[in-house]
């Protein structure tokens, strides 16, 4: 086992009803004035911002709320959220929505206290480090992202086309309330798409190495196959707790850090980078990016940077495979997972969702930019072409 | 999946040559005075305090070390390391030690910044609950308890044979630092004491129900099977990192809560419970209690308050048994987990530890004063007496 530092300090208040439990959270740490960042429809008509309000009001604690968060979340959402929460002079920044929201939640938390604008942060191009965020204590209506528990922030630049992840301590949230009912609502594709974004967490830690105890490529093989089995039962299991509470828990366990811990480096996340470009020039969501790049990033490495082995093992232990005679079974398991992809009426080639063979050097001079990343083989421009062009 | 919250707040830094990795933690957070606390010689033998000094008088930071931590760890050496404590106004609590130095190391840290003698903290019969509590940053040199990621203490007055569980939030260790090289030189009995421990954490959380996300249930079945595959390897296995590593990271795993969540309460600690109540008097050491106790309560519970189905499953999914017909498959289970605790060379009936018939109404009276406990059945007298004669 590789060494390895550890440190998840969210608490997690998981469960249905649990809404409530996030007052005394917030008045416990003597926070009387929050900033809410809220996405478009869905929390006022589910009646969830409304409680909130309500709560709040209750416990005497100020609030204003900043809405419209997007998919692949703008930067300028976060300059306009910034500026109200300087105007209200907010203590915390409390999120109520998916990782999208919580991702901007995060960018705020620190351009509330920085005199800076925020995307400099973002893009390291700001000399100061960032020394400070507000405390971010969120309502998570979507799993998927893990944002609700993790360090990252992935933001777009609406000007420029650019997204960019930023990482940093101070912003891992404090709270995170994660109600499993709060999800039945959202359109099952889109619980497909996170649901994706949770495996990929989980998935791109197993292979950056087998390298490690036993006992973390077992635990990472239960979460795999947890969440495969319960997207595959979602279609009629949409309000069904038993289903919808174990994909949220395995989304939050898979950022959490364990499934990463032991390894040489913390996970290869290639197809997170590479998809990252995609979804920043073409709009695609985030999770149907990892669906796309996951198995064409598997078949690139193959016999790269991966073994037989490798594959072999997760053909068996991740996609229940049995191994049979004259076949590739290393490829068989790659082919299962692009089928499983597939089963959740999701993309498994750039090409479905309108990438043209002339678009790969526009998307890999803007994944190139956020390198160095590739854990399995070092990314270059040449190997992230060659992943675009085994995903087109 | 019923409701939980989860808060693991502490950074592990774990793996081999970490030592100076704790020097860092401690000058960031601005601490320059620290009580280190230790057991008896090994960690002045091995160099490690020695080691730490250096490092600390590097840093600039001024230390005074309390030694004679004892196993099941008194009351008298937490007074002592208090005085100490607050004579040299220390900033943060160093435990250099297993389970024992951090537990003490807790109370230690309450004691130091409270008025009252910390006795009537860990029994509650100071009106006055624990509001302050220094930091805990220590190292550890023996995996098992758990204490070093835990908000729990046990602590036993010398004068009174009592041994007393407290728990606070406040006293969850900030730093731990887990090298398991440090644990090559305990002797082979010891880590097997301490690795039933770490499983006994695994299966109390197991067993108090099965009604909870299947992921859970896995997880704690790898963890499970990981603690017993690395136990069996153990005598020819002293200085291999791989299996040292393996089975110091299953114990911090085993009690950070991932275990435990999702269940009804957080676990049913029984067999630690009634365990207490003979170290307490016998003074046998806590490892020991568990393997004695933990077969004898399953045992005991069998048929009223957990099925033979569960028993089934864990005879097949951690004991690694097939059913076999004719057989109780579920005795079958639980005989093989005796015969496991056996094959380590530990005791699995309270005879072999030196306790009588007659001492059974005292022991059962001993353990009763920490009532409330029990999920599987609710204990009282007459099951903690049950659960007693089943194991002598």
């Amino acid at each position: 086992m590789h060494n390895f530092t550890f440190h998840s300090p969210t608490k997690i208040i998981f469960g249905q009803g649990t809404t409530p439990n996030l007052i005394p959270e917030l008045s416990d740490a003597k926070i009387s004035r929050v900033l809410i960042l809220t996405g478009g429809k869905s929390v006022y008509e589910s009646g969830l911002h409304g409680k909130l309000v309500d709560l709040l009001n209750q416990a005497g604690i100020k609030h204003e709320t900043v809405r419209g968060v997007q998919p692949n979340p703008r930067l300028s959402k976060v300059r306009e959220a910034v500026a109200a929460g300087k105007a209200l002079q907010a203590e915390a920044i409390v999120p109520v929505g998916g990782g999208s929201v919580f991702d901007s939640a995060k960018a705020v938390a620190v351009g509330v206290l920085s005199s800076h604008d925020i995307w400099a942060h973002i893009t390291r191009e700001q000399p100061e480090p960032i020394r400070a965020a507000l405390p971010v204590c969120g309502i998570l209506t979507l799993s998927g992202t893990s944002s609700e528990l993790n360090n990252t922030s992935v933001i777009s630049n609406d000007d420029t086309e650019e997204k960019f992840p930023f990482a940093s301590n101070l912003v891992v949230p404090r709270v995170a309330v994660v109600d499993p009912t709060l999800q039945y609502s959202v359109p099952v594709n889109q619980v497909c798409y996170s649901g994706v974004d949770a495996l990929s967490h989980v998935l791109e830690a197993y292979f950056e190495s087998l390298d490690t105890s036993e006992v973390i490529l077992e635990h990472c093989e239960a979460y795999s196959k947890a969440i495969i089995r319960c997207l595959r039962a979602l279609p009629g299991a949409r309000e069904d707790y038993n289903v919808r509470s174990e994909l949220a828990f395995c989304s939050v366990y898979a950022h959490s850090g364990w499934a990463s811990v032991g390894r040489p480096r913390r996970g290869d996340f290639s197809s997170h980078r590479i998809g990252h470009a995609l979804s920043g020039i073409f709009d695609v969501p985030h999770g149907v990016t990892l669906g796309i790049l996951m198995p064409n990033w598997m078949q690139y490495v193959y016999g790269k940077g991966l073994s037989h082995d490798t594959f072999a093992r997760f053909a068996k232990a991740i996609m229940g495979l049995k191994e049979a005679p004259g076949n590739d079974f290393a490829l068989a398991g790659i082919g299962a997972f692009k089928d499983f992809v597939r089963s959740l009426g999701m993309p498994t080639s750039m090409r479905e969702v309108g990438v043209k063979e002339a678009d790969i050097p526009r998307l890999a001079e803007n994944a190139s930019r956020t390198l160095p990343f590739g854990a399995v083989i070092p990314m270059d421009l040449e190997n992230i072409t060659g992943v675009l062009k085994q995903a087109l």
